[in-house]
């Protein structure tokens, strides 16, 4: 059985009709995807990140159509990160796994498409209160949550967080449920917008003096030039939360986290329980952050729309 | 008064025979010294770092010869962080307070010379079993135990220390008191050879795989490549530790701190009392270090033999 999805290549994504439905492997269940959201990383993949080669996406909810008995029929979202049953005994988390997938990452096919298959442990069931929109936003505000795990944040903290893309927004909203005093630092009028509806101050990037004073600053900005910035808001003994990949090309300075005694503490992937959970009391409502939707035959569009900086988040309709 | 002292202009470092003995404020203490070290701080300065001006060094060992009664005639070590006790109220521990000075390098008069003042609340004693030697290593061990406020290790965490200088030595031997597992990575057979005798494993850097194996990672090799190295050598969720001030000029990627989540702590001055009680109880003996010493009116050739990488300690005997 053949489906539509956004394959690339290695050189370009293409739509294609005739993709095979994926194989349901043990353990596994089968997907019919409703809607996707695009991220940076599905950019990056275009540029090679993880040499990926497959159908693209990951973050999408959709609707078990085969699988076990007490799932099917249900509207799920699934965490990314997947073990073969079959594989050596862990001594790192599922998320650090040497032999782990990553759905339309790494050696697994993604969810710019009709279908997809995901390990039944990863599923979570979404509340009927929690639309396909919302749920659509399940993954990165899971990883935005993920700082609240690593991160011990009281409420009298001063928070910054620099890059007012989606995940910077993210971040922010995550961090405004624990902190009083979050600032998204950006450069786009329209995105500050966003988050000073909600409650966190927002500042624009050229107006920040290196100041030294916040007790934790997130980084989102994916840029070097934004990561010194950042490192330049910690206060001493503070902490700086890396969620965006770095790759300066011109020299980088990290003398001052020595000096200052920052703590640098790398983010990635986080807990889909508490982002779901999020969504479903209202604490967070990302969907205004939708700027633009297009079907998936129109499906790379919808990666040019993301890559272009006027949208904020793109989602491909499917089902 | 005036002293015999080595004295940073901003240019060069010269022996001065007319250098004003230090002035005592209040709170402090006029101290006699009796040997000092040489770090790799104060040939940093004599590159410009911190824009430093005056008598240069930091470690040292000396016997008070001013200050309150209880004090005086008692052979003491100092911290270097130094806060007036007219200060503005503190928010921040002492050795991150913007206003404070440190000795020998912010703003303040160091040891290389024959008195230096340091504020009372920074004195340590030295107990009688702890040599002059071995009390010149204070400094440099609280460093190395700064690590083991900030990062928690098993006896089983795999440590791994990159860099067989003198702060690399002096860490390595303080993590072997927590951990059966140090391993430290260096270049030069000599200095290996003193972490061999302690019970430390030891690799050549070329022989090094990056193999994101260790729990815990030291850099104390103050280069860009050995951050590197470091880094590459973390495992998933693990801990980087920097202690020595890095300024890559080339490119850095720092994307795999995201990808694997690993936590960096930046590392700086440490605590005496514990560095001394482990001195005195015979936990470390830093000593076989020294590979040079020469009197103070010799200060400058002690200088040249610290920058030589043939030495490890340099000592300058001063009392």
């Amino acid at each position: 059985m053949s489906m539509k999805a956004i394959f690339f290549d290695g050189n370009e994504a293409t739509l294609r009709e005739d993709c095979p439905r994926p194989a349901v492997g043990p353990g596994e269940a089968l997907l019919k995807v409703r809607t996707a959201g695009v991220c940076r990383t599905d950019l990056e993949i275009l540029k090679g990140y993880m040499g990926f080669r497959g159908v693209m996406g990951h973050e999408f909810v959709g609707e078990v159509v085969e699988g076990p008995a007490d799932w099917l029929g249900r509207r799920v979202v699934a965490e990314i990160n997947c073990l073969s049953p079959d594989a050596t005994p862990r001594d790192l988390p599922k998320n650090h796994d040497p032999n782990r997938t990553v759905i339309g990452i790494v050696g697994r096919d993604g969810c710019f498409a009709e279908y997809v298959a995901a390990p039944v442990e990863n599923l979570h069931a979404v509340p009927d209160n929690v639309d396909d929109d919302a749920a659509a936003f399940v993954e990165p505000l899971a990883a935005a949550c993920r700082i609240l795990e690593q991160v011990s944040i009281a409420s009298d903290d001063r928070v910054a967080v620099f890059g007012d893309g989606r995940l910077g927004l993210l971040c922010g909203m995550a961090l405004r449920t624990c902190s009083e005093h979050v600032l998204l630092v950006g450069r786009h009028a329209s995105k500050l917008a966003l988050a000073e509806k909600r409650g966190i101050m927002t500042a624009f990037a050229e107006d920040i003096a290196a100041a030294a004073r916040y007790d934790i600053v997130v980084d989102a900005t994916g840029k070097a030039d934004g990561f010194a910035a950042a490192m330049a808001a910690v206060r001493p003994l503070g902490t700086l939360v890396l969620k965006s990949t770095v790759a300066a090309e011109t020299g980088m300075n990290l003398a001052p986290l020595v000096v200052n005694e920052v703590t640098v503490v790398g983010s990635r992937c986080g807990p889909f329980d508490r982002a779901m959970a999020m969504l479903a009391a209202g604490e967070v409502d990302p969907r205004d952050l939708i700027t633009a939707r297009h079907p998936l035959a129109e499906g790379l569009a919808a990666l040019d729309a993301a890559a272009s900086g006027d949208n904020i988040k793109v989602l491909i309709d499917v089902g």
